[in-house]
């Protein structure tokens, strides 16, 4: 099979294409082709054997997705958009690359189509932040879509959109709604959720983090690997027991940050604690107040979805995938 | 104050501009202006001493929208989209006209707005089909919406991108999702909702009328006067009220087609009932199975919207304001 990934060359992205590379098929059915898109040309996956193709793409120019979809893949990932922050502050560049270019796509597959019959798996990354406050304690599968930035707008609009292209016959569409991650990889970034990872990361390799909250702040997460394991799940999902609801909350971990913080110290001991320094910020916590708790994940659990339930868990999976099994500092 | 009107041709459009004509004034301000546009060039209102111009205008079309908003009018009413019969039918069509149409609309008023200060009043029709089956017996105010048409999901996006632009400050916007409008006065049509309708009018006037549904068939209900009634409202209403969830389902009254048939009876009497024809159409009795029965609208009602509380109240409506108070046949 033909697998196209749109954003492979994200965090996410190349994580999802070692481990499709790795697993050598998806649902029984032996990977013969990659296609690896991304704004920048991503790297080629080590160790696969088919034939790949590496490129880059703008999936917000005119044009852009036909050219992908010409060679007719039988999975697609799309994975690539801006991130909220950059969608709040740039909102043309927002609606261009989050909105249009999930358009284009939809449309350059179902053109494909009406030219020779085609309807391939399509994986949409959607985002929690489709929701948005006030929410109950815990956000139920059927809770109401009232996203309040420009992001969890756009990715709202991406699921209507997928769930009618979907329902007409022209894709098979499933869409994730993703857990913040955690411990993302990687060095500090300024996005104000990084935090949720920073107090784990770098104390993880001998070095300090900032907490800008106070402990008791709840939040919603998953890691890494079980993002990937959502993605490639997806892809093989009986799709017709999502009726044209296509969208899913993926499961995840609710977690205060006193709780990652003793899972930390379980894990890697005070030495590792003492590295946290309290530093508050008030924009941070103001915005951190408007984000989700908890959810149930009833739905998406009864499809098969899994997630780790502590996070003792989510600090191990850190060490093997990111540290080589070792602590460090 | 200067009022643009989208879709002044339709039924909806003709009656506003006259309720607007005869108040003389929205929320205290003068109507010093009307422009009227549609895909057809609507008729010019009788008694109006201000300035009106009317033309034919294709918001889908590139430009349109800017032209529209070039003179900066203070309310815009948005009652353009095609139907749903139609956007099911012709895909490309409904996406254009009631999706990108919408969004070149608020793009214009955007970018005016860059140029100078400018955020106009939107009141833009969306429709209960934002909703889709399975329901509980009564949808309430915060019931998520799951389209299950094309026309549909573009009334939710539009509703999603109605609440971004307003919470980003481009525009000021409320969306109201209508009832199904009866009595729809005029001729027959090829509307699947049409019979709700065709078998109250049609034996007002003498004629006959076929039931293609059981009496036990329930509905969710407005008089167009009521509709216009919440159009009126929503130019004048505080938004501060509304937060950033923009769009309202508005109050009705949920009614059987036995309860119908029952209002018409004490109204118009045994003969007019008799002209009332059951011929079962499986179609149709598919279809209405997926509609919303009820709905509780304690928001709207809370913001002063209101709606009539019995058929008997509707049918009178209708020959108040279409049959000069006299029962025809």
């Amino acid at each position: 099979m033909h697998i196209l990934i749109i954003g492979a060359a994200g965090m996410v992205g190349r994580k999802l294409t070692s481990a499709l590379v790795a697993a050598g098929e998806v649902g029984g059915n032996p990977i013969g082709r990659l296609t690896l898109a991304d704004v920048v040309v991503p790297s080629a996956p080590a160790g696969f054997t088919g034939k790949v193709e590496t490129l880059a793409s703008d999936l917000s120019a005119p044009g852009a997705a036909a050219a992908l979809v010409a060679s007719r893949p039988d999975l697609i990932y799309h994975l690539a958009a801006i991130v909220s922050g950059e969608a709040e502050a740039d909102f043309e560049k927002g609606y261009r690359i989050n909105l249009d270019g999930m358009r284009y796509l939809l449309e350059a597959i179902r053109l494909e189509g009406m030219r020779e019959a085609y309807k391939p798996r399509l994986v949409f990354t959607s985002s929690i932040a489709v929701f948005g406050a006030p929410y109950p304690e815990v956000i139920e599968d059927e809770f109401f879509t009232t996203p309040l930035t420009s992001y969890g707008t756009q990715k709202a609009i991406c699921e209507l959109l997928l769930n009618d292209y979907s329902r007409k016959g022209f894709v098979d569409g499933v869409g994730i709604r993703l857990p913040t991650i955690s411990i993302r990889p990687g060095k500090p970034n300024a996005a104000a959720s990084g935090f949720f990872s920073n107090i784990l990361r770098e104390p993880l390799s001998g070095l300090e983090a900032v907490l800008p909250v106070s402990k008791d702040v709840r939040h919603w997460f998953a890691s890494p690997r079980a993002a990937i394991g959502f993605l490639m799940h997806a892809a093989e999902l009986d799709t017709s027991l999502l009726g044209w609801r296509r969208s899913l909350s993926a499961p995840g971990l609710s977690a205060t940050v006193g709780e990652e913080i003793e899972a930390l110290r379980r894990v890697a001991g005070d030495k590792a604690v003492a590295l946290i320094k309290d530093v508050p910020d008030a924009r941070i916590i103001s915005m951190v107040d408007g984000w989700p708790k908890n959810f149930s994940t009833k739905r998406a659990e009864s499809l098969g979805f899994r997630a780790e339930k502590t996070f003792d868990e989510i600090i191990r999976i850190h060490i093997e995938d990111e540290l080589n099994g070792k602590i460090g500092g």
